[in-house]
């Protein structure tokens, strides 16, 4: 069995699309992601898992309905299942997310993103 | 319900032991853990879960059976479950960890170090 590392900047200089995961490993049935975002992602909430974000560079607010929580590099976030969150980034940031293999990004199939391996 | 973020460098100056893993947050029943690592650690595998290591500073390398993997900044590796491992840091690493809660370190609970929530 061959196992390769992953480097997560390499993984970043793939792609320039917001807001698209990118699949960077698995880990017990979860994605462990990569991805860019700049701008307002949609309000959702994911009933059945929670949702892992570390920033890698830049900034990202991760608002709640009663507070929001500013990330810098270095700072992780998990928003538990059920609660609602929008993700908003001011400026391009690049962030580290884990979701269980399947988990759309927006909560509703019907309007996620595809994620794809890199 | 109020929910705080966790800064890892923050985290990671609150103590100086090396292979002590602390708990800074949960993820859908995994704990996710930063560690300090220097030396060699021992083999060992865990039959029901895979490992997931992302170096936050310096290198550490992850010895297999039939291969070396070594990581730097930015770089993760998931030991998928069942596979024999032994870390190994020349110097001084910081790692982010993640195994489902209750998983023992040495893949032994006899030799396993205790993990706490920081």
């Amino acid at each position: 069995m061959h196992l390769t590392k992953v480097n997560l900047a390499d993984k970043l200089s793939k792609f320039s699309e917001h807001w698209s995961p990118k699949i960077v490993a698995n880990y017990n049935g979860n994605d462990v992601m990569v991805i860019k975002v700049q701008g307002e992602f949609v309000w959702h909430s994911h009933a059945e898992t929670d949702d892992l974000f570390l920033v890698l560079s830049g900034e990202i607010d991760i608002e709640l309905r009663d507070q929001t929580i500013t990330l810098g590099v270095g700072e992780m976030f998990v928003v538990p299942a059920g609660v609602e969150h929008r993700p908003v980034a001011k400026q391009e940031a690049h962030l580290l997310l884990i979701e269980p293999s399947g988990t759309p990004n927006t909560g509703n199939v019907k309007t996620a993103a595809s994620k794809v391996i890199i």
